[in-house]
């Protein structure tokens, strides 16, 4: 069953390996439709329609949860933009990698409506937030997998990519990972601050990610992180 | 942690800012998904299957819940359209205004689906109205702000965009801004003129956005607005 | 506030008019997200557990209309790809009637939805075919002129395209609205047979949509239909 | 009805058949938004939030459909783009069997979701376990007609396509259909061994996928399999 498989990937040698632009298409399909699903899990209960205003400004843990989770996948979309736009070609690992964070990043609007649904409920709550915690821990730990799956074969990054470039973009991905693990325990003992938490986490991640500025022309210096 | 992407956005400077192919191809799913969307909240209650015809019509709170979102998702992709086939490049300030105008677009399902439910609640339809309302203001300000974000910066605009269509634009989006204060306030002494207002508005973006017609070869005259 | 808005389309006069590129990529996402929303709607009761194989096959009108609106929509889908690759740009008339054929597509899972619960409700069940119907009937419609739209203006279209092309495919597409007309008419006295009907025009309509073979290198004689 | 079509098809004989691009976008959005739709079908019942860890836990046979599903619709995926890279066009046979593997992916959610909501119920674990494996052996069934009309017309394919690289892919798609098979029976007897069955056939044909890889320069030996 491997063999004509094999055989095939020698056959065809010439033709490159995983052209990164369908790649990029479908990934950006499945993070617009998580983003843009999640508005769904929001509702006011017909019971709360004598007081809608009251009903609107008591769903204030659906709102927390919607701008959590968009910010979230917003930023890992921003963060695999990046990575992808470095890329001449991913190879069988990156595109497998990608295909689980996808499966990681669909899944999200799961636990975003566990949070809604559970905050009322203050012996659901703290499971429901170390869950969604959980879930951006393994989205999180997938995308630093997916870049150094990158950096391990410089032959699938474009050439002028620099290795301070490449190391300081793992660098910048590992302090979420850490933050989400902080952020979690701290959902054990309080858990409405640890909401807020990722909500944070996300904001700093989109404003963190940064386009390529050509704010100067002079020769760019080689700086080692750390 | 902000040094070492800070130190990235050195290196990479000759690779260009964002590019727009991919925030345009993640732009339009979000737009199109949301708009899509909105036919889900679309439902005969059972206990309207007995005289159906009467319950399809009954049901026109929805309709017109319908085609204002689309038509206002509709204008807000057309005129998004306008705004990125006139960047060279998208930079920091751009995407993440970008993202929280996506945000906005896709949370709009919400205050439809509630004008929907209450339009047949005289209590709670006004809510319902102002707050849809207040969800087209926050879409339009961003707009005009992701705009403002280009037009500020004339590096970002490719170079044959002339000052009179960057004002037009911003005069053109600042009226929008104007008619949903007007509309939302209305909505507090009389919800249904508002909703079918809101109609309207989106009809009026609708037609008003121009593509760009060749309907003269003689030299441009540069004119001032206002 | 129209007058900025002219004067702007004639300031950018170079830039051509609407480039296809965009709409093509919104369109189909609106026609995916359509196509794929369907399966949403086909449950099977709680009630029917005890004897699922029962409770799947009870479920047949659901996968009738299913099946029939996924392959209109394909239909739709393929035709307007038809259109879109023979023309240069897409003016304003276009830009608008396709926006308001998209949001007759992006409303087709409602009617199927009702003609789903309603097969078993014989009171209900011909006003359902016959709604459903009319959203084919004005689906249909706006297609054929969206086709009228771009043959007024020969500048739209790519300069191969021949008079005959251009009238066939007006032809073409007109039976389809024949078709519906009859099969609505149909669903007053038969509706079970118009919602058969109804599946197969949306598989007469894919299997009559035709590439561009080239399976003659010989001189095209130009044939005048009628 | 049918003349002026086929009139049409000549007179536009140099314009080639259909376009892969579209066809490509198209298939994405239908794979990308079935896959990301999966999780709407994932629900925690209000009973279970007094013991949320439970009821979380208790929702595993959820976590098992998402994943064979994703898995299933993620191989498909990089199956149809290996496909897809190797043709230069795509004729009406290829554009109608598409359509309908479309549609068949776009109604795996339905059984998935039948899967979840029965394997509590011993009764209908093994309908849905069955149903389920049809539609698996539907999908695969289809995508082997893909490939066999894609191999039927060489002029359809890009010209450096090996005979071995084209039957290797048949027989390397056969398998597929050969396991679903298989475990659709064995759900007869043992659904809960032929639910984990259909998991590891999907992260097998995940794994099994190759892109090309350039790991030889040499001339490539023409290799006959079988």
């Amino acid at each position: 069953m491997l063999l004509p498989t094999r055989r095939l990937s020698i056959e065809s040698a010439r033709r490159g390996r995983w052209d990164t632009a369908r790649v990029e298409a479908f990934s950006d399909g499945v993070f617009a439709i998580a983003i843009t699903l999640l508005v769904l899990d929001i509702h006011v209960p017909p019971s709360e329609f004598d007081n809608l205003w009251h009903g609107i400004v008591r769903e204030w843990p659906s709102y927390l949860g919607y701008a959590t989770s968009f910010l979230t996948i917003g930023g890992i979309w921003l963060a695999h933009h990046g990575v992808f736009r470095r890329l001449r070609y991913a190879d069988n690992a990156v595109m497998r990698i990608n295909l689980v964070l996808l499966m990681a990043v669909a899944f999200l609007p799961y636990p975003t409506r566990l949070i809604a649904e559970a905050i009322r409920n203050s012996d659901a709550e703290r499971a429901a937030v170390i869950f969604y915690g959980l879930n951006l821990l393994v989205i999180s730990t997938l995308f630093s997998a997916l870049w150094g799956a990158v950096a391990r074969d410089r032959k699938l990054l474009e050439p002028d990519v620099t290795e301070g470039e490449l190391r300081s973009i793992l660098v910048a991905s590992s302090p979420n990972i850490a933050f989400y693990v902080v952020a979690t325990v701290l959902a054990i003992v309080a858990p409405h601050v640890a909401a807020v938490g990722y909500l944070l986490i996300a904001i700093v991640a989109v404003v963190r990610v940064q386009g390529d500025e050509p704010t100067t022309d002079a020769p760019v210096p080689r700086v080692e992180p750390e």
